[in-house]
């Protein structure tokens, strides 16, 4: 074959599985997205159009991936969680990553118009991304905790913070000075005391992410099949939810524990 | 801090650079592109707006990524080869590889309205993609070698063959058999007999795919700075240049000596 | 420093972290121990003074790396398991294996004249290694099931075949052949019948391999100090002991419950 | 088979091939020597024993192992530089890594009794290892350079550092103090002007450290075989040569280069 005395560079491509039977979780990150934000005029401290339309990436890549059973997503990042078990490209990592990541920006930009029928793209949004092993449940809901505290964290800031600029109009400096070295309690009472805004009744999405979990129903009682009477195998119904919900507590992973 | 005690998770995060002063080769690749150009109707054998398409994504990747010095294309794959000694993202593995595949596909799909004006994309297209490292030159240009003489057997083949089921009206499995074990003469001298089809008067980027390389010119002389009459250094120009060259005899790589 | 302009070389070296919270097994295996066990006329099918002296290696690995908490051995190889959390090293993989594999040919040679007084070591031994990362207990238990499963069908083979070649007086090809396709029992029956040998009643050390468990045992109550009257903490003694015990069945899991 | 249930564990095994085509360097260092020099007396800044017994270690190394072309040890360390395009075990990092360490080390231990005749060991000594890839020669060379210019810093020290101890009767303390800051110029001038020592009269292996290259001499002229008459091919002598001489300028490197 034409080919064959060149086929030999074949042999510089290392294989790359994953290690067997541990939680590998993927992450896609916006890259350089505080330009992007800034360029596409997103509102700030939250964009709900830029959540849903990342909402609806995540969404599509969960449709098309069976084995991600749990994704969760704050701001320009998503985190994808897949079975302990899967087997999809045999474990190889760069065919994984890229291929996932790839179909997520595919869907963002396929979407955009959707969420932001008004404003054209100005350039091609991109994200990175990465994937990280986990051998127990504990680190995997750990690693979601972690997320779910950082958007907890950043949003809090955010939000005083725009608050400050917009309404009291000081300068983005003068705005970061004066959060410097405040805990918690103290930004959740400069919101309510200067600006009236009770920081508990903001948009669950802005405060706790986006959730996605692969949910499956055995439907309880299935009837016999008209056609000929034979009993009918349930077939489970997977359906996928999309909340905004507390993933910190034990209750939502009660909730999910089949999944894991 | 409200997520230190979670943070220990950032742990699992396993570093991965790639080796220093070797060179890296990224191909991304269409995922599931034999059903996706059939969803789109691309003409057959050779689709002239799906490789332009494929070419102005290159291209930008290109644009954007300085260290990306030669990239060769055919069908929907593209191999973009690495300065040797690029320090992007410092060379760690998933980052390059996560952020490339990224930008391409988004400029895959931007781009798709400007070479597809009348198909709407069906449902998101994705690429998958991966690196490999070369410690020669000898084993980069054999690389490049190997995917251009896989362009010319399966443009050939995929020629020969749409031409016995488009204009010789055979089914695909009847083109499939009266190919099969054929050598490279046997397959020209069908195409001229039966179709009057000189093969090497065909399209160079079907026949040859794409090349895109980036030339540095420095202008040998600059006139001094009128405003001080000191001597300039001279800035080198730096273009991107696409063709459809023979890239596996020497000529090509004596001329692009001075970016490998 | 006169050695600075050199010292980018150590660039190339690439971490090689193994994953957090992961087991380690580690197994050395005797490289060419066909050959040496020829040249040191080991007895066959088993040199008890081979076994020890394997043992008494492994028995000074695990004094000397605390880390360790379980070994298996059996003819030229031992498997060593870590505790889940070690930080050896930091964990780095090329460390922990060069340094472990190296202490226990360094003990296999200086202990053999111990074992084999009158055989002077004919030339050097050598024990190629290998770590593999298991995430759950239930793949470390399965691992070890696996070794001495493989005990057993060796052993088995070995001490049919040597019969059938010193007793017998085949020649070992004619043993294979005899051997060739029989399941368990009938080897069984052809040692009891042929030989009188009853398999069960051979030394456990060739049926069942060796273990070394580090058992930890907190002294339940300790006298006061007699010079200051106060209260000592107990400090818990850790024995290794070594056995040849069934490790497929629940029982040695149950009671070594607390290494793993 | 009794062990098939079990033998999925393997599947937790993952390929470490290393890149084709680039230059392996192995190095092996003591571990835990400053404790074991003393323990062993070895004489101070150097002891001759103890490095001929590394360089017969060493050498052994490269007798069992033809793919190695050229060593360089000082200390308790060594340094292996493996043909470029060597195939060893599939070129597997975990399994070339440990057998050689565990080959030197056993070297190491057999040979001990004939350096140290009259020094028992008194515990198991141990090394580390380490494999580095390099793409290219000149990575090599100054590789090999770092090493040797660190010979020299260290005995340029270390051989002040005992003169002020063993015959200047300093504590080790003032003797650190003293040297701390100083430069070669000023190292050598002290030797030189308290103690009477030329510093380049010392012993070439001293400061140099041990070269141990592969020389393949083909012989000029091969005699016809006298049984028949036949040219016969020569067969090349490969023969290792060790010496102390210097490896960072030209010369060394010119005469060598055919095994590069």
């Amino acid at each position: 074959m034409a080919g064959s005395k060149y086929a030999y560079v074949k042999n510089f491509e290392i294989p790359d599985p994953l290690l067997p039977n541990t939680y590998m979780v993927l992450r896609v990150d916006g890259h350089g997205f505080h330009r992007f934000s800034e360029s596409h005029s997103f509102t700030k401290p939250n964009d709900q159009r830029a959540l849903e339309l990342m909402d609806a990436a995540a969404l599509a890549v969960m449709q098309e991936y069976r084995d991600i059973v749990l994704a969760f997503g704050e701001s320009d990042e998503y985190s994808f969680l897949f079975r302990r078990s899967t087997q999809l490209y045999n474990r190889r990592q760069s065919k994984i990553l890229s291929t996932i990541v790839s179909y997520f920006t595919s869907c963002y930009v396929m979407n955009w118009s959707k969420y932001f029928p008004s404003t054209p793209l100005e350039y091609p949004p991109s994200f990175d991304g990465r994937i990280v092993l986990y051998p127990t449940e504990k680190e995997v809901r750990d690693y979601f905790s972690w997320r779910q505290a950082d958007t907890h964290i950043n949003n809090l800031y955010n939000t005083l913070f725009w608050a400050l600029v917009q309404e009291g109009e000081m300068t983005t400096a003068d705005a970061h000075a004066t959060l410097k070295g405040t805990v918690s309690g103290q930004k959740n009472e400069m919101l309510h005391s200067r600006f009236g805004i009770n920081y508990n009744t903001l948009s669950a999405r802005f405060r706790k992410g986006s959730v996605i979990s692969r949910k499956t129903e055995t439907p309880e009682s299935v009837p016999p099949d008209e056609s000929d009477g034979s009993k009918r195998k349930a077939k489970p119904k997977v359906t996928l939810e999309i909340s905004h919900v507390d993933i910190i507590g034990d209750e939502f992973w009660n909730e999910i524990s089949d999944i894991l």
